[in-house]
């Protein structure tokens, strides 16, 4: 396989030669401090989910395939039933550590399917089985990313300005990234793009990933608060806004980081197309409508005094905190998977392209 | 006079007991610190300025007035010539502090008019109706800010969600403030609001300022990221957006800080009312449109750097800092200023309202 840009960071999250950790690279850390975690416990791999240090919701379903596989390692018994309980123990506990996402879920019921569909197997081979499924996850995930960056490059054109938010790059994915995908790979065949990054408050995913991922890509990156995205749209600087997914339902409205809904907002008002980047197992066709995905309310303290010198308002002051918002349909130009390029009407062209 | 919420922040613009000084709270200090700086010479008043020690376009407006009022007492000339020449010095320093608010040479005209209207007066003689002239311009503030309170105030009911990006308290003016001061008024009144502060980045306004001001006044205000507002709107906690001006176009362009144009096409899209209050001399009539109306940009290490522990992204990622945007007139529900409440059509009514 031809080296590329987005090779760089396919060991973001990998399982241990031994197979007995996953080994992350520290998310929380970056820009800064390029700093690798090994998580071996339940705790070590939830806290790594629910403090972000891994984060993107398909690098969040690769780790939690590899953590369960490394916890199923620690289940002393031969015995499938006591094995399928426990299994299913860390499952639950796993899948807790952060709601929004559907590839954690995703994930983790694949690995269960390994167990429950393996019943006549040896717990032995049935952790073989395990990890050969979570390598495999990764190994898809590279192939979606490749995929949907090869969809997503057919919708913009050589010095195109693209707007993004969050970080749907290769540190949130396994390689490529979804929404950063077309970029990276447009780069790749000569192309150049002028990409505008929304810092993404809180958490600063935008600046503290994205502008870094894109500035080692060599990608030209300007890095802005989120509140200017309207006046850098106003002043015709974006031909495209790329954006990633958390969690598409069936009829198209599409859970991301928040404030994604209201860029969207801004590119309808501006008449500028806005597309939503993300794996297949985004797209969650048990979910009806936005209004039935749970959006994750966080720590007040990540808008008053995380990375700051000081804290920025009183004690007294209230915060509200939500992690995600939802993009309604009828704001996406186009949804991109691996399967191709889905436009409106979602919920019947949903339907046709994930039926199953 | 009864005393006011407003009372206690009287005192953040003023000039000293003996003259010599302008006297300002540091409000790059807050909500950590309150401390008060002494103004003396054209650096510290440039600098308080252009730092945002002082802010908001009336406070702007005010320390302007009685910065060139301590200046000229530093003049040492009988001659009414020399006199109005170095005047003019230091205005035209002062006023190439800050390009976007309208105040600030609309201040400082107003007190150049003191000395250009009297060439038949001593250099003493003008000196007292400088400081006259000053003291004047914080009064008519504090009076202005009443009025606009006491139309905005019709605009909400008790209850209500209040949405304000930025600041335009107390802090920003000299008492009531504009954008807040029907929320100060209502509250003297004994009505209740629910108000939503956007953080504003990067220098964080909102967080710093207007959930201090507001929290110590008793009102119920949450913080937000500014990227959170469209789902604090989607929620159907906001019925109207309170925002100030720093100056607004013939035409009802309205430019105020970096995010405001953006607030307001979320609340177009959710169908709720946007007001723009503020002092009538913040309306530039000899301004046609918004696009006339040059736009500050600031520099990149206040969205890297500043407030932050540690620098969030890459030295190499470039940033893009304005501090304004324009808010399309197409946009504004109303422009409240102590004159009353403007309707569109803007160029029409406008002009009826501020005709000379």
């Amino acid at each position: 396989m031809e080296k590329t840009i987005g090779d760089d960071y396919a060991d973001n999250v990998r399982l241990s030669g031994d197979g007995k950790k996953v080994i992350i690279i520290d998310q929380t850390k970056l820009p800064n401090i390029e700093e690798y975690l090994t998580l071996e416990t339940a705790e070590d791999i939830y806290d790594a989910i629910y403090e972000l240090k891994v984060r993107g919701a398909p690098a969040i379903g690769i780790c939690a395939g590899y953590g369960i596989y490394v916890l199923a390692r620690q289940i002393h018994t031969e015995d499938y039933s006591d094995f399928l309980q426990k299994f299913r123990e860390y499952k639950e506990y796993l899948d807790s550590s952060r709601p929004t996402a559907v590839n954690l879920s995703w994930a983790l019921n694949r690995m269960e399917k390994v167990v429950t569909g393996h019943p006549q197997c040896t717990v032995s081979e049935i952790l073989k089985l395990l990890e050969k499924e979570c390598r495999m996850i990764q190994k898809e995930d590279i192939k979606m990313c490749r995929a949907i960056s090869e969809y997503g490059l057919t919708l913009i054109s050589d010095g195109d300005g693209i707007l993004t938010h969050c970080n749907a790059g290769p540190l949130a994915t396994s390689r490529y990234g979804t929404a950063l995908g077309p970029l990276f790979l447009g780069k790749e065949r000569g192309m150049e793009f002028r990409v505008f990054a929304d810092e993404t408050r809180p958490l600063l995913q935008g600046a503290r990933l994205t502008s870094y991922e894109l500035a080692r890509g060599g990608i030209d990156v300007t890095l802005i608060c989120d509140n200017m995205a309207s006046l850098v749209m106003k002043n015709g600087w974006i031909q495209a806004c790329f954006v990633g997914c958390d969690r598409v339902a069936a009829n198209g409205d599409a859970a991301n980081k928040i404030g994604t809904s209201g860029v969207a907002i801004l590119a309808k008002y501006y008449g500028i197309p806005f597309y939503v980047l993300g794996p297949g197992s985004t797209v969650d066709m048990a979910c009806p409508t936005g209004a039935d995905i749970r959006i994750e309310l966080r720590d007040e303290q990540e808008i008053k005094t995380k990375f700051y010198r000081e804290p920025m308002a009183l004690p007294k002051v209230k915060c509200y905190n939500p992690a995600f918002d939802v993009t309604d349909h009828s704001l996406i130009t186009a949804i991109v998977t691996e399967r191709g390029i889905c436009y409106p009407p979602y919920t019947e062209n949903l339907a046709e392209m994930f039926r199953i």
